[in-house]
């Protein structure tokens, strides 16, 4: 009954796999190995589109290395007042832009409030020395809460954003956020006006690896991130094995397959907390997550039969569940909550 | 015949294999696994003493993060005009200080000459405020010639700059160092007044993992070294991959092992390439890099053959071995340059 | 009638008259020379206590330099939402501090709410690695809003900050604030639990000149300062002519002289402004600044007659007094609004 | 006898009455007086061109906020290892940078050799990631050694370093130089290749004024250099104060007469040194700085009798006379010399 977080959860093991595959004699460092044309390959099939990339190990780089090439250290980006850049990346932006600032934006269920949004670029004045103008937008997919914004709610955005500058998407759980609306890869990003992205696999059966794509224009910075990268030490000689990983993860549509099977067991374990723990959902359930006000004597009943999870704010707790979580683990909560 | 760089060697079979057994089940996040708890105690085991550690995918985030802890944003640290951190990180040590300065210093086979590191320690002058003074120290053992410094030879340059501020020792090689030397870890390294290192394992049979060791007094840093990791993007999630790899390095003895073997390869390419090939040593042979000098036609021939490896300056060519240099590969060569 | 800005306002003579005297002959640069001495020896005087000093030629720098003496780049800094270091100063803090973060504060006419700080200040956690601790509190007196925290206030926020790091104050117009308290320096600073401040002379009189002041135990972090400032192009070497402005503004209470003047200033121009015009004010009047609601006709009238002033939010507008301001100014605006 | 620098001389009477007379009423802030304006157009008349211009304290402040216009945080700087940005601005150019590197070129007389400088600009790689490439060369003018670079040195350098990126000019004794040699500021400058410079008056007469000039395609910077220099706290309020002391410098002619004063002094003093003293010259005397070697006993009798100067390296000792060196003073250096 581990639902701590999707981070916790092993790899998949096609993906492990893939990794004694890719250690076959020698290979070309730093990038120029075979695997990384696969990947590369794979994901622009996967994407609809030609892009530029680069790999590391984990979310908070792939986030700081994509707003460092896209917003200047006297620029600022907009996000979410609980965005996961703002609030659990130690300040990574900041030290990666060389002191950019993050701009936070209200709105309900995670998902900046457009209204807001539009207020905060009409007030951005770049020739206004004195002030930070807008230089970027960062959305998340999901977004912190869990939540997924639609093709619509990313592009309308985006739309707003475009004269300001690039628009990020923070795409760690970005399989989860497809497996719920039903978008491709392509309509959730840059159809929809993101210029560039964080694409996560951690969280979804990788051992560690994040893409940072650029799309369309934007590919041209591309000598800036690797040059970035390089000197933030995420260019690892032996990149066949971030490689390695993007490429089986995207085979055969085994990403989808993991992301669904999460989405389909946070499902289930949602209806049995909301059910039998007379609980309810604290944020709408669009993904692995599920946000849900419980009763304390419930959620000390679970962690005392041996379930993990987090506490968020009040009554809410926040139950994660990855492509690992099993059926079991699901009756197991039935089960405790059953007081069998 | 690859002796391009001991990085485009795979990993080996026991460290891969962690990987596997590291991937049973959840498990915390962020460097709480067990993994790390073991990786540490061999660590420590290994290096006679208590540690605080972090892990890394890279040398360059290995050096960079070490130096940003003990050395201010308006310091400089001396090292070699030949050093890794100056030469092949592209700015990191900037990076990550903040702006520190790299201090320069001359000195033969890649080692820091002690005449000029004396005299440049007491040009400083800490209350001159116009000046950058020497804040720290970095040696590198193995150099960037390939050769080894001797435990004395560390412990007199750490000796001289005791008074100025904390010695770091680039450890990419560091096995290759030991193994030459004979000297154990501890004397490598703490005994003889190393406060903190980059110990490297990706270039001796790791997929990618470097610890970061603060050792004794400096210790305390650990809270500032984790912060500085986080926020570099340098503390995935999944930590224990990164610290599955470092506890089978050390089982057994295996990283010594293996650099043994890396070094010996080493020593019989070089006794062929100078014998056969009329060539000579560059640089003194202390571990399992040959830089040697070498007719243009020689290599040519070699690499018409299909051996790669390097061209340095002038007639001088690197030739790396590493664990997984074979001695067919070896004999290849020989076949090659005795024109059979 | 300029009441755009007391930084519109000229020098007052005696300290242009400064320079003339600071002129004579040679004299040791970088801050060495007589006049730096005799600054210091005034402002330790005139706030009763040893301090360490350096001064700086704006607001922004001293501000920036002093947070980033006393903020890590994997700190923050609080302070309020409108705060100048937050909105008015192009992301100074961030750049000079390495990117630390600035974690905004709500409360009302200016003033950090003490319920929020103490929230605020409860939720960090410092071995929370993920998460950007509070490191540091800035408070502004005269604050954003014109409103002067009172001496009891000041003590109240700093004793709650006090276990989680340093307490600054932006000076800017801390005369003024003193003017309108009736507190002395030392009781609104040091005695009030301030460590550090930025005490302004440029709004009050001075070409360009504003001191930073370490106060008790951070009177230690003196050298980090001053090699600070240095690698910011802050220590011009004729510092004697930013030192004569100090000197000359301390002496003889020159400084609280002009603070009252301006301050009497905006208590007449206020009381026009809202008796003639029917206005009322948005916050109240402690200092310098006089912001009013006054309906849009007659903010246009009076810029019709010449009048200049800045539009605040809404049908509010900023009226600054400074030591310039002379009665006629006042005496006219009076005759605007009665329609002569 | 005050021969310690050029930076000791108080300011020039005309420089300071500008002050008073730009201190007549309110003036708009942040550099949109009118002085500022006057100051530009008198610099476009001087150098005979349209530039960009902003106006800092000193000459770290402006050579940094210069080369963090034209320079990445992960490129260098190519400047002669005894370069002012390197030895006396305790790292400035890498803080303002983002961590830039500076790339140390030797050269007799402070001037770059041209070998050199051509060897380092063919080796730069910018397409090789792990290396930090040329991405501007600074010139000094005059050196630090005390030499001027003629018009046909300043153009053959820049000509070469035009393909890799901006050419940068430090002329804190711009004055100097030009006095020297004849030329134009024109033909010093953007006309030999120059893309942009600091232009020094601090050393010249101001009391602290130096101006960053953006020639040709580089004025498109502009608007990135003024959000830097803000950012920087390098927009004081009062800029007029500044302005004036560029506009007065400016007028007439008067900072080429002051330099050629300054620089007639030295030549005058060298004599004597030379002849009296029997020492030579340790540099060719092109300006206000005479490095002149001489015997310990004629130093030790200088400073007996009162007068300051600098030791340098070994018998070589720093002599500057400034706008302000009177021949009372020369003359008194005789008396010493001659015993009498």
């Amino acid at each position: 009954m581990n639902f701590s977080s999707d981070t916790a959860a092993p790899a998949h093991p096609a993906i492990l796999e893939a990794l004694a595959e890719a250690n076959a004699g020698p290979e070309p460092s730093y990038g120029a190995d075979r695997w990384m044309k696969l990947a590369k390959q794979r994901v622009e099939e996967t994407f609809e589109t030609d892009v530029e990339m680069w790999l590391v190990p984990s979310g908070t780089a792939a986030n700081a290395l994509s707003l460092a090439v896209v917003c200047p250290p006297h620029g600022s980006i907009l996000c979410h007042a609980e965005a996961h850049i703002e609030r659990d990346e130690r300040g990574a932006p900041e030290f990666y832009t060389g002191g950019a600032k993050l701009s936070l934006l209200p709105g309900a269920n995670g998902k900046i409030d457009l209204g807001a949004l539009k207020r905060r670029l009409d007030a951005s004045r770049p020739d206004f020395v004195h002030e930070v103008p807008a230089s970027a937008l960062s959305l998340s997919n999901l977004t912190e809460c869990g939540t997924a914004y639609t093709v619509a709610e990313i592009a309308e955005r985006a739309a707003l954003a475009k004269a300001h500058g690039p628009v990020h998407l923070d795409g760690a759980r970005f399989a989860n956020a497809l497996a719920s609306t039903g978008a491709t890869p392509a309509e959730m990003s840059w159809k929809a006006g993101v210029n560039l992205m964080s694409f996560g696999a951690t969280k979804n059966g990788a051992l560690g690896c994040e893409a940072i794509l650029l799309f369309g224009e934007t590919r041209k910075l591309a000598p800036d991130l690797f040059a970035r990268a390089k000197r933030a030490g995420h260019m690892p000689p032996k990149m066949r094995f971030l490689a390695a990983q993007m490429a089986a993860y995207l085979r055969d549509g085994l990403w989808l397959e993991l992301a669904r099977k999460a989405n389909a067991s946070a499902k289930k374990l949602a209806d049995i907390l909301i059910s039998a723990g007379e609980g309810c959902l604290a944020y709408p359930l669009d993904g692995n997550e599920v946000f849900v006000d419980i009763e304390m004597g419930i959620a000390e009943r679970l962690r005392a039969a041996g379930a993990s999870f987090y506490p968020w704010v009040g009554k809410t707790h926040r139950f994660v569940c990855s492509w690992a979580t099993s059926d079991a683990e699901i009756s197991a909560v039935s089960r405790v909550l059953a007081g069998r």
